[in-house]
Parts: structure tokens; C-alpha cells; sequence
């Protein structure tokens, strides 16, 4: 195998860093996984990339110097204009790193390219995933977080400061449920993860829990512990008040998707974590309300699928974003 | 001066057509209007369009066959990639119409770019009014109804069958305001000039019309033909009723907006009809509306203008896609 002009990917979350080596066409070689040294701010992170990227070329045989391209996948908010990451309140040590500087710095022969991790989410479902031979697409995560990220003929749409695709942010209900953002209302205040299981609470507490009293009793959970995978879980078999809980879920989740749609008209909505984990009795109805909520026509010409990458996508979307980076020097 | 090379542009309305000659940098160097002849159907109306443009080119001294592309602004959904007009209810004449090859086979020397008539003056805001060096813009008119445009790095972003930018269809109030579109509660049933009047005539019947009654006694209007323009004028005039009237609509179009700022992350939202009209009375309420409920960073970060082309607007839409597709053949 040639190994030169390989791939080379890097998932930077906020507890854990994954480091790959991929073909071109996506099949990864090699890979790395260690926690993240949060203690050592981001020039020590940046060392210890370095270090996990070294790691996995030796492992796959291949050289770095002779790489085509480095992705970084960054679990915050990323100016790709200006290589700085954006100022947020959950990430304070990174306002305002100028992350590309500090990677080229470290791996001067790399073009190196960084996005958020959910436009680079995007892109690997677009690249290698549920929207491959697709030219409208917009990706949401249901997560700790509605993350979204939008691809328009094989590139992302990134808007001002690279921050388009916050579909989660979009406000349902002015002066509703806390959001996360400060705000109240917005969708992913109703559909994250988190947002899932605090509704369900909420009904339990109002008395309106129905059979799931014995869920939590068979499962041992307290009510204060319950999460949505065990609500997912409970819905498979066949809880009433679970598989309503969801119903619920999807209707918010498909009022936002809609409005979604009525603006970018994709022709692919791709939903990855809880969607995928629920499945049918979830996209079911989530679909009905799209098609009942979005501009007539649109609604029923957009498909909506669970992402098919998994748990592998964080790996895919370092690697979509260092494969799209040559696509576009390609063109130019 | 040079007569070659010229821009001719066409809007085709349900009442009204408009044809135009410009210089390439948009100044209109001669126009014609006529009735829209309906009751002659498509081909009918394509012959008249040529007709049209013959008178233009005269008056101007220009050649047609010499002018460098046409663009045709057209009043309905176009499908521009197949060519074709989309099957809506209120325009029964047009559904399926290949209006490309029926202008082409009449005027078979000119390159022809054909847009609806949002897409068009979106790009014509951008290219000649507010939104002139902006990268990305949204555009919306708030007139008989809320038609959008989005354009990112100088292209019309269409989405699948050209049909994106429909803000006026993003629901706020599931099972609410019924909309022209069959759905209920979209943006539009609250802020589109007739639901600015009908909104109004409904408060004034459930007996909230405070100080309006004088207004419309003294217009000589009665009730039943209110229209939004009375609305503005008595708001100006500082009539109580019509200025919370105004405050109150620009809290349903702010939330809109800020929906699909959280979205799109424009640089700039522009805004027709109704709000230049209403000026800062309007505006100001919602800017602030746009920053309570958009994405936080980004509501603060987009401007909220105005329109600048106002009426001459179809004119230099129609001359905007005859631009943007020299603009584009010029590229690739």
C-alpha cells in the first residue's frame, strides 16, 4: 500500500481526544483515544495532539510529513475565518486561541483545516454516511446539545463567524423552558438529551407518570437520576407513558426540523444520537410533523434519516474536514 | 456610448409586466409597463414579453440581439434547474409551464436566467441596495405576503427545487393563524400587510381598538376595509392603537427573523415593504426582538435594514439574475 498523502484526523472533545489515520476515501488505519489534559490549557493540548498524532502515523506505517491534510474536529465554537475560537461561557480557558496558529506552529508541513464538531459531523454524514450523493443536507444532533451543521453541494454553509446551523437555538415557545444558551424556548430546551429526561421528571412529579413508576422501580433508577436512555429503553418495551414521552419529543423535534426546512429546503434532514438510538417510534411521528408543519411541498419532498455513522462519527468528521479542505484546493 | 452588451430584465407579475434595459452596473436606461395579458395564458404572455422587449431596446437605442443576457423576475415558484414552474393552487395557468424553453425558442440569441420574484430582488438588495459587500444576506418583503431570499457569497442559495427562503412559512403558533399557504399559524398569518389588518380588525372587534375608531372615522374607512398602510399612516400620526399595533407585529416578525438568523447567521436581514414603510417605529422593537431571541453572539452580530431599492425593486431584480449569470458563466 502507498502510504503517502493519507488523512490525518483529530476529535477534540471536552473529556476525550480521538486521533485517526484514514485512506482517502474515509477507512480508517489507525487510531488513539486518551482523555483530555483539560489542566493544561490549550498549548498543552495542543502538545498532547501532537503526541497522539505521532502515535497513530508510527502505528499505520505511515509518515506525517508525507500526509495530505490534518481535520480537527473541535467541540466548541470555531471562527474559521479568522482561526480563533469564539468566546463561549462552558469553554473559558479557549476564548479567543487562535487554534489553527498554535496546530500550524506544531505541524508546520500539515495544511491543517478545524470546524466545530458539528459542521464536521455534517460533512462525514454527507461524505460517508446517510447523505452521501446528496446536495442539500442539513445534519442535527440530539446530544447534550441540538448541534447542527448545513452542507449545500458538497460544502459547508457556515453564515457570519462560521456559527449558521443552530437549529437547536431556534425559539418554539418565547418565555418557555430554560435553555442552556440563556435564553428560553428553544428547541434544544425540549429535544437534548438532558432537555428529554427533564421533561419526563416533570410529568412524573405532576403525577402524570403513568407506568413508568415501575420502570424506574425495575431498573433501581431514582426519578432525580433518570436519563433519556432509559426512557428510550422503556418505550422498546412497550411503557405507555415512554413511548408517549417520546411522541411528545418528536413533536417539538419536528416543528423545529420543519421550520428548518421551510428555510434551507434539504433535501436530507439527517438526525443522529437519540434518534438513531429510538428509531421508528420516533421518526415516525417526527416525520408526520414535518410534512404537517413545513411549506407545503418541501415538507413532503425533504427525506428524514438517522445518521449512519454511530459512534464512529466524531473519528469521520476530523476526517471529512481534512478530505473536504483538498476538495476545495482541488477546485480552486 | 456603448449600446452592446446591455442588461434586459423582465418582471412578471399577476397584474402588471415590466420590461427593462440597463447598463451593466444596473442603471435602467428604459422601461415599459403593461397589463399582464392573463386571459392569454403563458404563450400569450411570452409573446408579449417579447413584444416588450423590442419597445425597450428601441427607445434605448440598444439591439437585442447584441444585449448580453435577459432576467426574468417571475411572481410564482420556479424550479430553475429543471426550467419549469411549480404546480400552486393560485396560479393554475403556470403549473408544469416550461417557461425557459418557451423564452428561448422567442428569443433564441439572449442567455435567460429565470428566478421567482423574491430570489430576484434578493439578489438585486444585495447587488444594488442594502446589502451591497455583504457576504451573506437574508432577505424578506412583508408584503400581500413574506417572500424570502437568502445570498451567500454573492450566489442564491436555492435548496432543493429552488425552494428555499420561506421564512414567511416557519411556524410560531401550531393550530394558529390560518395562512394562505393551508397551514396554520406560519410567520406570514401574522405580518404579512393583509394579516397586519386583519390582526388589527380583530382587536378593534373584540372591542381592544382604543383610539382607532377616530382614525378610521376620520379616513372615511370602514372596518371591514382596513388596510395596514391606514395602520402605518395613524402610527405616525401617534395614534396608541396603531403604534402597539406595529410594536406587536414586530414582535411575531422579530421572532421569525431571529429564528432564521439562529440558522442562516446572516451578516444582514433586509427587509421590504411594511417595514420601510413603518421606518424606525418598526424597526427598532425589532432588532430588539431579534437580539432576545437569536442565537446568542449572533442576533447581536446581524444587521436589520430596511430596503433600499423600494419601489424600483422588481426593475433591478430582473436585471440582478441577468448579472448574477454572467457573474457565474464568468467564474466557472
Amino acid at each position: 500500500m502507498d502510504t503517502a498523502g493519507m488523512l490525518l484526523g483529530v476529535d477534540v472533545g471536552g473529556t476525550k481526544i480521538a486521533a485517526v489515520v484514514a485512506e482517502r476515501g474515509g477507512a480508517i488505519l489507525s487510531k488513539v483515544r486518551r482523555p483530555t489534559p483539560a489542566a493544561l490549557g490549550p498549548t498543552g493540548i495542543v502538545a498532547e495532539i501532537t503526541d497522539m498524532l505521532a502515535e497513530v502515523c508510527a502505528t499505520a506505517g505511515v509518515s506525517m510529513a508525507d500526509s495530505a491534510a490534518l481535520g480537527v474536529s473541535f467541540g466548541g465554537p470555531y471562527d474559521q475565518v479568522r482561526g480563533v475560537v469564539r468566546d463561549i461561557p462552558n469553554l473559558p480557558d479557549w476564548g479567543g486561541v487562535r487554534l489553527h496558529e498554535l496546530l500550524s506552529a506544531a505541524l508546520p508541513s500539515l495544511p491543517i483545516a478545524i470546524d466545530n464538531d458539528a459542521n464536521a459531523a455534517a460533512l462525514a454524514e454527507w461524505r460517508f454516511g446517510a447523505g452521501q450523493g446528496c446536495d442539500h443536507m442539513l445534519y442535527l444532533t440530539m446530544g447534550t446539545g441540538i448541534g447542527g451543521g448545513i452542507v449545500s453541494d458538497g460544502r459547508l454553509y457556515r453564515g457570519l463567524r462560521n456559527a449558521a446551523g443552530e437549529v437547536g437555538h431556534t425559539v418554539l415557545v418565547p418565555g418557555g423552558a430554560q435553555c442552556g444558551c440563556g435564553h428560553r424556548g428553544c428547541l434544544e430546551a425540549y429535544t437534548s438529551g438532558p432537555a428529554i429526561a427533564r421533561r419526563a421528571v416533570e410529568k412524573i412529579e405532576a403525577g402524570d407518570g403513568g407506568d413508568f413508576s415501575s420502570v424506574l422501580a425495575d431498573a433501581g433508577v431514582a426519578l432525580a437520576d433518570l436519563r433519556t436512555e432509559l426512557i428510550v429503553e422503556a418505550a422498546r418495551g412497550g411503557s405507555a407513558f415512554a413511548v408517549a414521552h417520546l411522541e411528545d419529543t418528536a413533536f417539538y423535534m419536528g416543528w423545529g426540523i420543519a421550520n428548518a426546512v421551510s428555510i434551507l429546503a434539504p433535501e436530507l434532514v439527517v438526525l443522529g444520537t437519540v434518534a438513531t438510538a429510538a428509531g421508528d417510534m420516533f421518526m415516525e411521528p417526527l416525520r408526520r410533523h414535518v410534512v404537517d408543519l413545513a411549506m407545503p411541498g418541501i415538507g413532503e419532498a425533504t427525506r428524514v434519516e438517522p445518521a449512519a455513522l454511530g459512534d464512529l462519527v466524531g473519528d469521520y468528521a476530523a476526517v471529512a474536514l481534512a478530505a473536504e479542505m483538498l476538495d476545495v484546493e482541488g477546485a480552486s
